[in-house]
């Protein structure tokens, strides 16, 4: 399962003390350099990690990467800069590769600088534990207050071979778009080109990592990236067509997946909900209604009472910033056709609730001004939302 | 108090049954037409009383407001825009003017309409209650889920005379800039020329009842109006100068004292933050810094458990759309000095704690980019806010 079903990967976990009683550092490792790619977070406040993965994998190639929980090192300065450096470093000696090939992230308490003793101490142990199915235990290593692993195996085949893509996340708050909020680790035994690797990337995060949001909060620390071991008795991928669509396609399903497990998994959440936004100018355009309805507390709070209250949604849509003619916008919930021409339509408030409280709740919006759709995953605003963020340092 | 301390006017409220067992019309009515003047809600999603009063008030005139909780009459379409007109011209019958002078507002549920019957037995009622000391029944009668009435009276000195600002407002969720977010009603019996009106009335929501936020979700319905009576035996104020800078600085302190107690009242809150951005390019920046800081969902639950958790503030500022250099950052709580050049300061948990329990908690964020300022007030996020919205239906 997870990052080590695709052929030659090696993964292990380890404890370093830093989240005291339970493995909280993973290590995952190619057994040669491999074509690699990553997306990281827009948030100005850029951990020192994301600093140092963004300039190793500009090369387009890596050989392992190196997360550790508890400690997200963002905010640290100089220092945090040097620690990230020295994580990639001590991976890179107890692996036998440059440390450029050493991709790095955190993920924890902002503003805290890393315990580098407890670090050094674990990386050679890691390294040592490395195994052929050690993918499962380095995705719970990566868990913060996540209350489930996250991974996820998918095959496709490459001229008549198959291939895997295999993939684990973390992520259950400060999660929002861009970038994708969260770490994700995806490796895929095919051997991918790294400009195809990174489009494939891009568009996969795009479709699936990026189409959350729990709380509308962006994280200093995300990051996605992929691995690609070419290990798998398949030709190389180094153009588009058929096998770059199928390895895209295996890439975009993974990632999908992870973004509803995460999604599910969202701080407190007890219900998940597809916000569609249909007859919009432009994809764009429908992306941003879509989002603003998706983080609207309102919107979140009547999920959560399973309230088919379709007027919070009309008026998150309205302050969008999307420019639209309210009187031509429709509402469904699930499939109750709650609003036309932006007023209440005569439906059955016991059927639109049932519809309320449906496994994913379907909520679409037709806004009636041109052909482009758009989407986004979010979950109920509870009381376990506030529990967790207000007593837990995170 | 409120809105009947300036002289001219008269307020009532009356009981509809729109929201049972408690008064929720009021009517606000001057002894005869005053410069008048209103600024309204951005969200596209505009309710049909928003459609109404702007329409009246072109004429920089009004004569009375009247205004219903209970119901939004949004997203109600051509008969909703007919029965906001059909409130201006039962208030203009019983009172004896145009209904073109009348500004109408409403509040409540999104999406259904009003119930005009009760509205028809209501207003004839409200118009035989009339009173000079009024205001305190009519701060009552808008209120939602509010729990206590936000009035407010501020003398300021015209010539050597003194004249009176009077205001009420109801608020306490979907609060989010711009416009107004909530309905605030203010008088005064000074003179005022409407295009002064106006700009004083656009100063002071800017400084006051746009730099409030308790949910980020802005209403259809918002709107502010102010009515200038000129019964004071003051000189007419029509031009700028020491009279207009009295009379628009009143304003301004009404303002905010309504938009504090607003985000008192926020639904659920326990406590309250001012976060002031400093060393920003532009005022504009520090604003939108400002404002993400304060809607931050994770701020707001570590401002609940009263957790200095500065990373979060960071991660808000990062994420703000504004470009800076997080290395030249600096954060206090209170007068405690958390972090600088981005990262920790050597500083005690115990005294941040303290400071994040403050009433009010003040959150100050330098940005070292430039010479400008700009500021927000939000609430925490608690458990009672997804109570209120998760099971009431407003």
């Amino acid at each position: 399962m997870s990052v080590t079903a695709p052929l030659g990967f090696r993964a292990a976990a380890v404890e370093t003390g830093l989240s005291p009683g339970r493995p909280d550092l993973a290590l995952l490792v190619a057994d040669r350099p491999c074509a690699a790619a990553g997306v990281f977070t827009t948030n100005r406040a850029e951990a020192a990690p994301v600093v140092v993965s963004r300039e190793h994998l500009r090369s387009g190639h890596a050989r392992a990467v190196v997360v550790n929980a508890g400690c997200a090192n963002a905010a640290t300065g100089k220092r945090g800069l040097a620690d990230a450096r020295e994580m990639a470093r001590l991976s890179a000696t107890a692996l036998g590769c440059p440390p450029e090939e050493v991709v790095v992230a955190s993920t924890g308490v902002i503003g805290v600088h890393l315990d580098m003793d407890k670090v050094r101490a674990a990386i050679p142990r890691a390294a040592t534990g490395l195994a052929w199915d050690g993918g499962a235990s380095a995705a719970r290593a990566i868990m913060t207050t996540d209350t489930k692993p996250k991974e996820m195996t998918v095959e496709f085949p490459v001229g008549g071979v198959m291939a895997r893509v295999g993939a684990m996340a973390k992520g259950a708050g400060m999660i929002a778009p861009n970038m994708a909020t969260l770490l994700a680790f995806f490796t895929t035994d095919a051997a991918v080109d790294p400009s195809l690797l990174k489009s494939a990337l891009v568009e996969a995060v795009g479709d699936g990592l990026n189409r959350i949001t729990v709380d509308g909060d962006t994280s200093t620390n995300d990051m996605a990236v992929v691995l690609a071991s070419g290990v798998a008795e398949a030709e190389p991928i180094v153009a588009e067509g058929r096998d770059y669509a199928a390895f895209r396609d295996a890439l975009v399903q993974a990632s999908r997946a992870l973004a509803e497990m995460i999604v599910r998994d969202g701080e407190g959440a007890s219900r998940i909900a597809e916000v569609r936004v249909e007859g919009a100018r432009t994809a764009a355009e429908a992306d941003r209604v879509a989002r603003t309805i998706a983080e609207s507390p309102l919107v979140k709070t009547a999920l959560h009472g399973g309230d088919p209250n379709w007027g919070r949604i009309l008026a998150a849509a309205g302050r969008s910033g999307v420019d639209f003619d309210a009187s031509r916008l429709s509402i469904w919930i699930g499939d109750v056709w709650v609003a036309d021409n932006g007023q209440a339509r005569d439906y059955s408030e016991e059927t639109a609730h049932a519809a309320m409280t449906a496994d994913p709740v379907r909520i679409r919006v037709h806004l009636g001004q041109g052909p482009a759709a758009g989407w986004m995953w979010t979950c109920d605003l509870t009381h376990g939302y506030v529990d967790i963020n207000a007593h837990y340092r995170s």
